[in-house]
C-alpha cells in the first residue's frame, strides 16, 4: 500500500478490525484484515490477541508489513487490530493502538476510529478524580471511564461511557471472553459485521471481511453495541431514543476502498454515479475525459460513459513507496508530486481535457498537476470535482487542514479557478451529490465539511496538536 | 515502485543510466534516474561515481530506495547506475552492477542491460589465458576483454571487444575521463541520449532523462558507440557494415514505462493502438471493456475508444510492496495474486466483459483473475491479448520461463482458452501488431519470442542458472 | 557492556538516573549516566526529558547503545532515565521505564529501582476505585496513587503514597518544575546525590555521577525525599520515625560497579577485604590464587595479598556480546559458558588452585568452570566464596531463582562441594563478611537471602511472572 | 569481542581459518573459529564454503556476529573464513575476504593474513598483461597470479606464485577438492594445523582450533605449503632453500590471544615472563603493581610474582562495544578512553604504582590513563613496558602509525617520560625480551619495528591508503 502523504488529500485517521473465532489463526487474520484497511492509516499498526487469561501484543510504527514483524507469538481466539494516522516519531510509540488495560474486571483492549469532541472536559474531570493518562490519545479517556464506571458488567459500563462521550467513535473492544463493537449514535465512521465459519468479524469496511474470506452480514447501526461471545452475537443500544444517522460523506467520495459497501451503498458505484452526474450537470464539450489518478478514476469513467467522450489516461502515477511522511518544505513537496505523476504528451497534446478528481483541499497538488498537463501540451483543462467545496474543518476523525488553508474557504469559484490555473472549474451540486448515493438518504450523511452543519457539539477549543503537552 | 514478482509476467533484466556533468550533484542524479527505471529491475541497484582519480560506490540488494541508503559520499562528475533482476540472495552481493575494475589504463566501471549468447566460449577462452572471474555475470567477460585488449585507447578496445561478443547489450561505461554508451548491432535493448545544461545523459529509457530534468536528444543507434568527455560528444561504430536493427517488441508491449519513447515510437501510443487494432479485429459485442490492471490498461482504453463499448474498471489492484521475490509454492502464489486483485461485483455482475491484457506467459495468473471475475458474477469473459502468443524463450535479456512452461508452446488456441477458463480468447494478429507501431518498421523488431526467428547466434547450451558453479 | 545472562548470577533489576541542570545537554547526560549503570539492567532502557511544558521520550529494547538511537530530539532541563532487567519480548515494550503520565497537576515521569511487596492488595484496591493499568509493572501503582492522592502538592502526595507501599524502592521522579528522589525507609537499593556546576544529579550509584563529571555529594538517606528545583535542593522524610536501614548486602558483594561508593563504603574495597578475610579464615596451602573472572577478581586479589600466595589468571573470559537473553536449553547454556571461558593450561597445570568467586546461585556455571579447569590439568581446586550461602529468594528487586533451584537451599556444604566437583569449598563466615565492610554496620544490611530475615512484609503470593495475566 | 579502536594500540590486520571435514556443519565451524580470532580483525568478516561444485558465501561489515547473520545456506565440506581490519565504509564491501574466483581449473577461494611488499610492480605487470582488478586488496594479486600461471596443478601454481610475491602472507586457499595452507618463507604471521575427528583445520592461532574442539597438531613451517584433501594431508615447500624464520614478535607481546601457542611458545607464558624480567631489570620499590587493563595484565602478574609487590587492579575497564571505528577528533578519542577506564581511588590513593603495559605506540592513551591515575590520587607512577621502543613502521601486516607519529621515533627516553607524565619509564631490554620466549630463538623473530632490520624487501613506495585510486 503506498503512502499518499505528499498529495493534498484528506486523511482518514484510523481503521479497526476484530475477530472472535476459536478455530482460526487469529493473529494472521487480524493482520490480513489490517492489510485490507491499510489505506485508512499508514503511520502505525497494532494487534492484540486474547486467549482468555493471556494477552499477546504486536505493535510498531509504519505500514502494517513493516510494523508487525512477528505474528507467531500471538495466540488466542479473540483479536483486535488498528491502523492509524497521526504525527510520527519514536516518542509516540506509547500512542499506538489498540490500547490495553487491566481493570477491576480483568484485561481490556480497545481500538478506536474517530475523534471525540468533549475530551478536554472529560479529561479534566477524570484527572480531578485521580486518573493518570499514559498516552495522549482521546481513546484513553474511554478506557478510564470504562474502568471507573460503577456498573456491574462491561455492556452497562460501555453504555454509561458512551452517554458521556461526544463526537465520532467506531470502537472494537475485547476482554477475556468477548469481542464488542460500538458505533456512535451518529454513525460517523463505518463499522460492519462479518461471519466466519465458526465466529464473527467486526471491521471498518467490508473489504476487510472479504480479505479474510468472511461473509458480510450487515453494518453496525448508529448507536448500536454488538456483543460477540461463545453464546453467539447479540445487540444492545447506547440510548433508547433513535438518533438520525450521519455517515461521513467522504467515505463514499474518497476514503473507503472502492470494493467496500457502507450502509448498503457500494463505494465504487457512488463514485461512478457522481461522475455521470457531473457529466449531466456540466455538459462540457471536450476531446477526452481524464482522471487525476487514482482518486478521480471512478468518477471519470462515469463521466465518460454518460457523456460519450472518450476516457483516456494521460497521467501516469508511479506507485513508489514514500518513506517520509512530512516533506520538509513546499519545494520538496512539489518535487515529490512531480516524481509521482508523469504526463503522456501523446495523449494530452492539443486536447481539450475534462479532468476529474474527487476533491480539492488546499489546491496545491491540483495546481502542480495542471501545470504538468500544460507542459504536456494540453489545450484546455476543465476540472470537475465530485464533491462540494470543502470549507469547514472536520472534528470527527478526518485530518482536514486548518480552515484558513482550505482553498474553498472564503474564496469564490473564480478565485479558485484562477489559483489552480484551469480553463473551467466545476464542483458537483448538492442535489447531484445526494442523488449519486441511491441507498443512503442525504439526511443520513454528515456534510459538515461542506456546509458547517456539525451534528454534535464541537470541542471547547481545538486541540493544539499531538505533542505531549496536553492541557 | 511495486514488485510484480507474484504476477505471471515477463521480466526485463536491467536498466542502465549514466551522466557526465561537472555542475550537478551526480550521485543524486543517478539515483533519480534509477528510480525512474525501477520497473526494469527490482532486485539490486548500484551507483558508481568517478571524480577522475577517485571512485565512490554505493550498492545494495532490493529496490533503489532500500539498496542505496547513502548518497552523500558519492563525489565526482561522471556517474553510472544499474538496476537488476536476477535470483536473489546474500551470496549474490558480488554480482551487483555496475562492475568496477582497475586495469592498465586506470579505473573502469560498467553497467550492462541485455544478455550475451556466446559466454561459454569466451569465458573458457579467457580462463585459458589466465583470467580469474570474481562474479558470475556475463558482463564481467566484457571487463576482462577490455582489460586484455592490445588496442591503445578504450574506444578501440570497446570496438574490438564488441566484435567478439554476441547477443544483447546496451552498455554504459565510465573511466576517469569519459562516459561511454554502447548499443549492440541489433539494438535489442533501448538506449538513448539526453542533454543537461552542462553535460549529457545516457539512459535505457527516455523517462529517466525526464526524471532528472534533462532534454531528450535521440536514441543511440544499433551498433553505435557514443563517447562523452570534456570536449563534448562524438560517435563511432562497432562495424562499418550497417546492420538491420531488431529492437525487442516487448519494450513496446509491456516493459518500458508508458511515458517513454523508444526509437521514435511512443510506448503508450503503441499500446493504445494495439487496443484499437484488437477492437477492429475482434468486433466483439459486450457490455464493458476492462483491463487487467495495470498491464492491460492502455490497450483496453484503445479498445473502448475504437469499439464505443464503455471502459470500466472492475478489478482493483492493491499496490502493496512484496518483500519476498520467490513465493514458496503455487498455493502461496495464488494467495498473493488474490491479495493483489479485488473484484467490484457492482461493475462485473451479469456483464459480458472484454478483458484486455498485454500477454499470457504461463497462464497461471490469468486463470486466477478469471476465477475472481466469475466469483464476482461476470456473465461472459472475452480475453483479448495485445501480443502474439509467446512460444519461444528469449536469450537477449528477458526472463521468459523455460519453453515447456509457456502456455502457448505446443497448445492450440482452444486448449489455452479452456485452461484459462474464458468464453473467448483472441491474440492480436501479426500484421495488426506491426501496424500499431507507426514509427518502427516490423523488420526492425525482434519478434523471436513469437516466431522463433532469432537474429543472432544462440548460446551453445542454455545456462544452467545463476549459481556459482558456472562451467 | 557485555551481557552476563548465560552465567549463573544474581541479577540486579534496575538502575535509575536523574538530572536537573539548565545549562547542560540533558539527553546526552542521562545517556552517559545510563551507560555507567548498564550493569544494573540490560534488557531495556529509556530516557524522558522535560522542558517544563513539553516532554520528549526515547525508549527501546536492549543495551543502552542499541535501545536509545536518537538523542537529538530530547530537549529540556530535567531528565530521568532507567535501565531494566525483565523477561524480554516485543510485547513488553509498554513496560519500558521511565513511566510517563499526565494527571491533575501536569506531567509526571517515574523511574523505579526495587520491588514492591504489597502490589496485589494495592492494585486490587486501585482497580476497585476505577483505575486502569496499562503496564504490568509494580511501578505503575505508584503513578496511580500519586494521581489519586488528595494532597495539594506532589511532595505530600509522595509521602502519602510511600506510607502505603511496602518493599524496596529507589525512585527518581520528575514534573515540569522539579526532580525528586525517594529512597524507601529500609534503603534496600542505593541512591545518591551529585552536583553539577549549575544543578544536581540523582543516581543509583556514584559511578554514574563520575561518568557525567559531577561531584558526589552524599547518599539519599533511607526514608528521605529529596526535591530539586530552581530554588535548589531540600529534603523531607516519609515518616518522622527513624527506621533502621537495610541496604542490600549484594550491592557490595557483586552488583555495584567496583568504582562506586555506597553509603560511605567503597565497593571494590569491601570485595578486596572479603578476599583477605577468606584468606584468614581458610589458611589453605596452594600454588596460586585465581578468580573466576570477572566476579571474583577483587576478592582473589585480597586473598593473594593476605596469604602471600601468587595471584594468577588461568581463565580467560571473552567479552563477546550476547544477543539473546534466554538460552534455549541446558546444553546451549553450557556451550555459551564454554565459549566465554578459556583455560590457560600453562597456568593451571598440576597446580593447587584457590579459586575465588563472589557467590553460587544454582551452581551450574561453577560446575562447568571447574570442569574446564580440570581439563586444563588443575591438580586441586579449593573454591572460596565471598558471600554466605544463598538460601532464600529476594523480594526486594533481585532476580534470584526460585528457592528450590538455589543449590544451598536444603543442601549440606559437602553436598554442594560434591555437586560442583571441587576438592574443598568454603563460604565466608557471617562475622567475616560483616567485618569486611568497615563503614557499614551489619545491622544496617539486608541479609535476607542468607538468613531469611525479611525486613518488611512479604508479598501475599509470589507473583507468577511477567506475563500480562496479573492477578 | 570488544573493539579496541579508540585505544592507541597496534592492530593486527587479519585472521584466517580453514576446515576440511565431510562430517561436520562447516559453516558453523568456520563461524566459531572466526569468533575465536575476532581480536585479529573487527571490521569485516566472511565465510565461503565449497561442496565441490557449488560455493556458498556469507560476508559483511563489522564484528563476526553482526557481519555473518545467516549460516544456514552455507553447505559443503570445505570452508574458509577471514576477519579483517582496514578502513571502513560501505564502498569497501567488495574488499571483504575471502576472495572468490573462477579460473581455468574451477573455483578458488582465498583468505590472506599479512601484507605483500612488492604489490606495485606485480600489479603493474599483471595489468600490462590484461588483468582487471576488482578489489583494492593486495590479496587479489595472488588470485590473478594463480589464474595466470602455466603450471598444471594448483600446488605448482602456488609455488610459482609464492616465488614472485614478497612480504608477509599466511594463506588459506580452497578449491572444489582441497584445502591449502601457505606460510611465507619468513613465517611472519602464524598459521597452525589442527585435527578434527574426520578432517583437518588450518588457523591463524591455536585458540581457534580449541574453539571448534579440534586437536592442535603443529604449526605450519615457514615456507611450507600444506595440502589437505580426501587422501589426507601432505606438505610441499615454496623453495628448497631453508629460510631463517622471522615470526612477528608482537604476536607474543600483544596480538595473539593469551591461550594460543605459536611456534611452540605459549603466549600467556611469554607475557608473564616479560613481566618477571621487567621486575628483575627494574628493581623498583613501590606499593603495588598494576596493569593497564587488559594489555598489561599478564606482564603485571609476572612482575608482581617476581618482585613480591602486591598486584592490585586500580583501573576498571568497561567492555562496552564501540560502534564507530574512527573517532572524529582528539577530544572525542580522549572522552572515549575516559569512558573505557575508571580509576578506583581506594586502590591508588597515595600509592607508589608500578604500572605495566605491553607497548607505547603514539603515547596518547598512556598519557590519558596516567592523568586518570593522578586524579585518583596516585603518588608515584613507574611505567614498565614489556616491549622495546617501537621506532619503525611495519610492512608485514601490522597497522602501525606513520613513523613520525611513533612517540619513540627520534625521542629520548626522558622526552617520552615527560610527555606521558610518569615519574619513571622503563622499556624491557633486548636480551630480557629475548629471554622471555624460551621456545623461540631471538634470531627467529622479526624485530623490525624495534630495530628497523627488515627481513625482506620493502615496498617501492609506501602505499597511499586504502582508497580506490591505486596506482
Amino acid at each position: 500500500m503506498e503512502n499518499d502523504s505528499v498529495l493534498d488529500k484528506l486523511h482518514e485517521e484510523c481503521g479497526v478490525f476484530g475477530i472472535f473465532d476459536t478455530t482460526l489463526s487469529i493473529g494472521k487474520c487480524v493482520y490480513e484484515g489490517l492489510i485490507a484497511l491499510q489505506h485508512r492509516g499508514q503511520e502505525s499498526a497494532g494487534i492484540v490477541v486474547s486467549s482468555g487469561d493471556l494477552v499477546t501484543v504486536e505493535k510498531g510504527m509504519g505500514l502494517v508489513e513493516d510494523a508487525l514483524a512477528d505474528l507467531d507469538h500471538l495466540r488466542g481466539h479473540i483479536g483486535i487490530g488498528h491502523v492509524r494516522y497521526a504525527t510520527t516519531g519514536a516518542s509516540e510509540v506509547q500512542n499506538i493502538q489498540p490500547l490495553l488495560g487491566s481493570y477491576k474486571c480483568g484485561n481490556i483492549g480497545l481500538a478506536h476510529n474517530g475523534n471525540l469532541t468533549n475530551t478536554l472536559d472529560l479529561r479534566k474531570d477524570l484527572e480531578g478524580q485521580g486518573a493518570v493518562f499514559e498516552t495522549t490519545t482521546d481513546s484513553e479517556i474511554i478506557l478510564h471511564m470504562l474502568g471507573r464506571s460503577k456498573e456491574k458488567n462491561l455492556e452497562e459500563r460501555i453504555k454509561k461511557t458512551c452517554r458521556c462521550i461526544e463526537g465520532a467513535y467506531s470502537l472494537v473492544i475485547f476482554t477475556g471472553e468477548m469481542l464488542i463493537g460500538v458505533r456512535d449514535p451518529q454513525g460517523y465512521r463505518p463499522l460492519c459485521i462479518g461471519k466466519t465459519k465458526h465466529g464473527y468479524i467486526l471491521a471498518s469496511e467490508s473489504c476487510a471481511i472479504d480479505a479474510v474470506h468472511g461473509t458480510f452480514l450487515r453494518d453496525v447501526k448508529a448507536g448500536e453495541i454488538v456483543i460477540i461471545d461463545e453464546q453467539g452475537i447479540h445487540s444492545s443500544y447506547i440510548s433508547e431514543t433513535v438518533n438520525n444517522q450521519h455517515t461521513c460523506v467522504f467515505e463514499y467520495i474518497y476514503f473507503a476502498r472502492p470494493d467496500s459497501v457502507i450502509d448498503g451503498q457500494g463505494v465504487y458505484e457512488s463514485r461512478f454515479e457522481m461522475g455521470r452526474q457531473l457529466a449531466r450537470e456540466t455538459q462540457y464539450e471536450a476531446d477526452i475525459v481524464m482522471p487525476i489518478p487514482s482518486s478521480g478514476t471512478a468518477a471519470a469513467l462515469g463521466y465518460a460513459q454518460e457523456s460519450g467522450i472518450p476516457y483516456m489516461e494521460g497521467l501516469v502515477r508511479h506507485h513508489k513507496v514514500e518513506r517520509t511522511f512530512i516533506k520538509p518544505n513546499q519545494e520538496a513537496r512539489e518535487l515529490a508530486v512531480r516524481q509521482k505523476m508523469d504526463v503522456l504528451p501523446h495523449i494530452v497534446q492539443d486536447k481539450r481535457i475534462i479532468l476529474v478528481d474527487d476533491s480539492i483541499v488546499r489546491g496545491t497538488t491540483s495546481k502542480i498537476i495542471v501545470d504538468i498537463l500544460r507542459q504536456g501540451g494540453a489545450k484546455k483543462i476543465y476540472l470537475c470535482i465530485s464533491s462540494e467545496p470543502i470549507q469547514f474543518p472536520c472534528y470527527y476523525g478526518i485530518d482536514t487542514s486548518v480552515q484558513s488553508e482550505l482553498i474553498a474557504y472564503g474564496r469564490s469559484l473564480e478565485e479558485i479557478r484562477t489559483y489552480i490555473g484551469v480553463d473551467r472549474l466545476y464542483y458537483i451540486s448538492h442535489d447531484g451529490l445526494a442523488a449519486s448515493m441511491k441507498a443512503v438518504h442525504p439526511s443520513q450523511l454528515c456534510l459538515a465539511c461542506f456546509n458547517g452543519h456539525y451534528t454534535s457539539n464541537l470541542p471547547k477549543e481545538v486541540e493544539s496538536g499531538d505533542t505531549y503537552d496536553l492541557q
